[in-house]
């Protein structure tokens, strides 16, 4: 089974659309008296926040989406593995948001230990041009690349939007690319400044069976049935913060899969 | 004192431009019957091959500069700082190769580990455009930042060099963005498709106190005369594979001084 179909199995089987964040952090999860210093002692909190989030929300996501931003400096490989077993056992595929964007032979190292950690696919950042590339390479171990396309942050207009490459915007020139060289999907933001007219843009030009992955909602704001409208059902709508750091993870996991559900019912 | 006056201090009391990789891979250090399959020993092995190579290298080099997709899944964090603190003990400065682009408080993360890690500056790419916010996060953390302006590798050309904000290649602009928000330094390729006349107009863009950080030489083949030239004396210039994979990394290490330094004592 490739990316895709993992996707759609885990997506069909847990009748949900959502990946949730496991993102831990200091700041978020205790006050500044509370804070341990000693690394052994963080990483043990760490991991049990992921694998606790895990169980708390296993009936309401299809995926689980680790940023490496918050988890590569603080938990170790074995513990990543028992995190991608875990989810793997419950049905979920497993995302890393590593936004991977260097040379070849660097890149060729990271997918060597993102495969070894057990992810099923990882985010891939396009700005060092090699998406044909980096994509042959994801395939090889047997990974998904989603490739950065147009992000939630509202800094990034200048560069993805507002760039042309040939006359054609940035992120319409990556769509091209994702579509032309195999790759398995993009991440597109859903914030206010990604308008419908974006994401359906985006749809048509890389088809319908690639997978968009949606931060922004929650947290960021963005709106669901907008998203659902434009961007069609192979979709995974990412919630960080709304449910890792909710006083109840399980409740808030269950009103987003309610909430998403209904407006898919809606459009189907 | 700030990123560039460490780096200034180093490159004086070392009398060399070089940083030399930290990129240790099972392909490129042992025959595939020999790559052990157990995490805990390949984590012992990477880590005495970066300590090695401090120790071989650290007369000649003024800077350490670990990719992360190398050593942050098989390395923990306490052995990123053992190597960084014996970096900073033989009056090296370190740069963790990281290519940071995610949103703000993501990249808040990310540099609360790598500041916690010891090290002195990261690279950063410019894709999520938020090259103000994460110099000033960067600065918070008392770390520099070195962003991505135009790299080595031939497929980058299409987006760095042949894209155009209002008019513009997208590396200029990006050099600009560096000048207006105190970023300290640009990543700038030694390669073939980057020009003498491309180095000049960034350094013109930026300034004389930016620093150049130039991979591209050795392995990829770059030209440290050219460079010199056009980039002028703050400058690191980066030595991957020709050094970490020599039969005697000493010497590579000692004949790449020698050489740099004839041509910095040329055009001084």
């Amino acid at each position: 089974m490739n990316f895709i179909e993992k996707y759609e199995k885990a997506r069909n089987e847990k009748n949900s659309i959502i990946s949730v964040g496991l993102d831990p952090s200091l700041e978020k999860m205790l006050s500044p008296e509370d804070r341990p210093n000693d690394t052994d002692v963080i990483n043990e909190i760490f991991f049990n926040f992921c694998m606790d989030l895990i169980e708390n929300t296993k009936d309401y996501v299809c995926a689980i989406k680790p940023n490496s931003q918050f988890v590569l400096f603080p938990l170790t490989l074995n513990q990543l593995r028992k995190i991608n077993t875990t989810a793997h056992d419950y049905g979920l595929v497993s995302i890393l948001d590593h936004k991977l964007g260097d040379i070849g032979s660097t890149n060729a190292s990271a997918l060597y230990w993102i495969k070894r950690a057990g992810f099923d696919a990882l985010t891939f950042s396009p700005f060092a041009g090699n998406i044909k590339e980096a994509t042959e390479q994801a395939h090889k171990n047997d990974l998904g690349l989603i490739c950065l396309t147009l992000m939630s942050n509202p800094q990034s207009v200048w560069i993805q939007k507002d760039s042309l490459n040939n006359g054609v915007p940035l992120y319409e020139k990556i769509a091209q690319e994702i579509r032309n060289n195999g790759t398995d999907g993009c991440v597109i933001g859903a914030t206010g400044h990604v308008t419908d007219d974006d994401i359906k843009k985006i749809r048509k030009i890389v088809g319908d069976d690639k997978v968009f992955l949606c931060p922004g909602v929650g947290a960021q704001g963005g709106d669901v049935k907008k998203l659902l409208m434009s961007a069609g059902e192979n979709i995974v709508i990412h919630i960080g913060r709304a449910i890792m750091y909710a006083n109840d993870q399980r409740k808030a996991a269950e009103e987003f899969y309610k909430l998403i559900n209904k407006y898919r019912k809606q459009i189907a």
